[in-house]
């Protein structure tokens, strides 16, 4: 399959934003998503962008939109897993790393037969997060300013 | 505890790449440094850096060399929390994501203590990457050029 690869542009927000919506629907943690496609913009083409984004245009014939979750994502995730090995590959990087629920076999499957190694089943790293008031905490406890 | 925070210089690499090569010894991974100080310094100071990164200057009296992964990494902990959630929230960050190993349970009572969330116990999050050849031929293999 050919994608074509360019630089997001401040106008792909909202297109980002049903995709980060899709795919949290499809997780089963829609709540989770709580940024807007304004704050997509703003983090990503003011001055010093927060974030990188590129776009891979997908060919209609291998567009699904009526069955979300089987065509549509592995084809969506075909595109971002190899849009993301490749822009590491050229920047040097030596791995790519990622979260994958682990009901989800399609996409382990999938990830697992490109030859991606569940770290968490090898090796036992666990992924943490920390948010909200306890962040907030975090950073104005222990530094004293 | 007050730690001086400051950019990166290149000259920090060496003592950057010290620290990197004791935590992996630490976690009982040091095969799995493959990096150099020479190439942290080409991927962080050249043009459009590859990271960004900050040195916490920590007291000497909270320093302690003699009890590598006690004292002295309860310390870099720390710092590294504190610091990683105090540029978070600066940056408008909402979330600070973290892996940890399962065995390392005085780290996981550390972050857990300050409010952090176990993700893969909770949600189900596993850690993934891929690497070397497989790496290479997701890059090359897809996108057909």
């Amino acid at each position: 399959m050919e994608c074509v690869l360019r630089p997001c542009r401040a106008e792909d927000c909202a297109e980002v934003m049903r995709m980060i919506k899709e795919l949290a629907e499809f997780e089963k943690l829609p709540d989770q998503v709580q940024i807007s496609d304004q704050v997509l913009r703003e983090d990503g083409f003011a001055n010093d962008p927060f974030y990188r984004c590129l776009v891979a245009e997908v060919p209609p014939e291998h567009r699904s939109r009526d069955v979300p979750g089987k065509a549509g994502t592995s084809t969506w995730k075909t595109c971002t897993s190899c849009l993301s090995s490749e822009i590491g590959v050229e920047n040097r990087c030596t791995q790519l790393k990622f979260v994958v629920l682990d009901w989800n076999r399609t996409a382990i499957d999938f990830y697992q037969g490109q030859g991606a190694v569940d770290l968490t089943t090898a090796e036992g790293w666990h992924f943490f997060h920390i948010e909200g008031d306890a962040l907030e905490q975090l950073a104005q406890g222990h530094l004293g300013h």
